[in-house]
């Protein structure tokens, strides 16, 4: 099966988690937006659904009869379905919970240079980012970072179970989405088993090609993870 | 089985999701944070994990040997062992999908009064909440609600498949909700299946029994839905 990847181009945003499993797995998939004409299917797609399925925002991706959103539900989708899931049901359940609440840290980074709505640019909402950067890098990436951390104390070199699942390739990006958008603040945490998570995923063969291609989009400030110098002093 | 669920007493927050598959099944389940020393176990459980699973935040679910946390994703999971789930794997997906959707639409709504940070109290970012607020009233209500509707268009009467699952509970939750915080904008929305889709959900026997019931928390300011008159002008 060929998947299909709905996603804005030119950034990697919350289509990355989806392709990160993608990647990893090997698996034939276009990435929608990134082809000629994609950007027209992709619009029809969120106006009139697709296959009687109605995203409210891309990622979406196409499998067959199933057409699925909301980036940590696509990446357990994939992860099931392509050998990077946890065997048993209450270790599939626990990384859902883990790839769920790291797409809850990525609505609160995004939340960090949109802090008041979406329907404006940064630049039009400076101020109230300031105040909740300054929180976020404070209470909330303390709380989420050393949360990943403490499971890792718990269970070992990976999230849940012993093998590499969508929950580690979820963390790795949203690691080294915080280091690009907050270096100064992710100094300063101590999450050593989270840097070796890091670390871990990007040495898998396949996800290591995939980083070093063109596929992989460098993060970029129209993207979630932004790296405003003003946002981490 | 008795399922435990565990939630912060005294408001319906991101518990109510789970409350309300729970009811309407008739499931037998334990809310842990109301019953005596609850709130010990509650705190133990987010300190040092349960069954080795360690929550962010809850809610969170113990069902035998699953422990599983994030809002949309135990209604899910509840979903589709108490029947309230769509028997087809894309049907379950497009519920899981509306699900998550619904659970952005309500982290937006928590942040109209905390737009700033989650750890000082609303009083303390009125300011701030005044332009989320409205931001959220002109542009995101009408989006999220305007989808919902659309999707009651072209399925009929509820948002998947033909009988209701939880996607429709975790639905007529976000609208009475949206209809106790924000009662002057909910006005102004024009979504007669989304509200008829509302009335058919509490006319079920064993919600209408829940909901008339002490079980049910009324509202209140320090839930997810807050009714603020300045944020509802």
């Amino acid at each position: 099966m060929t998947y299909e990847l709905y996603y804005w181009p030119g950034l990697q945003g919350r289509g990355e988690f989806a392709r990160l499993v993608l990647e990893d797995a090997g698996a034939a998939y276009v990435d929608v937006g990134r082809e000629p004409g994609g950007m027209k299917k992709l619009l029809h797609a969120l106006e009139h659904g697709l296959d009687g399925v109605r995203p409210f925002a891309p990622p979406f991706l196409r499998a067959g009869k199933v057409v699925i959103a909301q980036s940590a539900n696509i990446a357990r989708f994939l992860g099931e379905r392509l050998g990077l899931a946890p065997s048993s049901v209450p270790g599939d359940l626990a990384a859902a919970t883990i790839a769920l609440t790291i797409a809850d840290l990525v609505t609160e980074v995004h939340d960090t240079h949109h802090p008041t709505t979406v329907e404006l640019a940064y630049e039009k909402q400076k101020p109230a980012a300031k105040k909740r950067a300054e929180a976020f890098r404070e209470e909330r990436l303390p709380k989420f970072t050393g949360w990943l951390e403490d499971i890792l104390k718990a269970n070992g070199n990976v999230l849940v179970g012993r093998s590499v699942t969508y929950a580690d390739l979820c963390a790795f990006q949203a690691v080294v989405g915080l280091e690009y958008a907050f270096p100064n603040a992710m100094k300063k945490q101590k999450v050593k088993r989270l840097r070796a998570l890091r670390d871990r995923v990007a040495a898998r063969p396949k996800l290591a090609a995939y980083l070093a291609s063109p596929r992989r989009i460098p993060f970029n400030e129209t993207g979630i993870f932004r790296h405003y110098p003003e946002l981490d002093p």
